[in-house]
């Protein structure tokens, strides 16, 4: 396990949307934008559980993020491990998600993993094991 | 093959870095931010020929950039295809390459291929045949 550096998770926590990669069925990268929460060393997403990111992590158990800075010179990181479609106790990663989403002071009310359910929705978890290559940032 | 619709066009030349991806040994995607320049329907990445991305394309034959805006609502779009590792005439893509790095009003006075293999310098072209997922932009 490689722990995020202080730097890091101060990059990761000014920082809302990366990039995502799994891999699709036949071996391809397949890659999105996403919102997404750290919880210490995991990077949540919120996403619908028969979305193609999701049904790749069932199948693959893993998930890369590339987030970067939005001005020059970019810095970047790709946080990369395991990964899992998570559904039970999600309400708060979720309303965590949502608050960086929605750009809110705090974040809103969690709802029921039953609530979730019903509109889809499922946390996407990464649990960072390699991070690299990182640009015009201290990788720690 | 997928034509780039003008909108996506007018957002590739606005926009100077993306994230690509490609296949590592093993199967897992590898992203690293890059900067890129358009050539018609093909995106040009100078890198070096020794780098693992450049290694990954000879293998696959294929990578993925993913380009976004930098403000909300974060417009993006991820463009694939066909990929190879050019190292003749590219001296011309490689300054196309370097105008947008280095954010010159004009490009550069192309290099020889030769003083580019001096340098390991190469280019990565990826033929965009598929387009998507694309968010907050109109695909066309």
């Amino acid at each position: 396990m490689t722990p995020i550096s202080p730097e890091l998770e101060e990059f990761l926590d000014k920082q809302i949307v990366g990039v995502l990669a799994t891999q699709a069925e036949g071996g391809r990268p397949r890659q999105s934008v996403v919102y997404y929460a750290r919880d210490g060393e995991r990077l949540l997403v919120t996403t619908e559980a028969e979305r193609h990111k999701s049904k790749d992590v069932r199948r693959t158990g893993w998930a890369s993020l590339c987030v970067m800075g939005h001005d020059r010179p970019f810095p970047s990181a790709t946080f990369s491990g395991h990964a899992e479609i998570l559904t039970d106790g999600i309400g708060p990663a979720t309303a965590a998600v949502m608050q960086r989403i929605m750009g809110l002071d705090a974040a809103p009310e969690p709802q029921s993993d039953e609530a979730l359910a019903g509109v889809g929705r499922v946390i996407l978890a990464i649990t960072v094991e390699r991070v690299g290559p990182v640009t015009y940032l201290e990788a720690g």
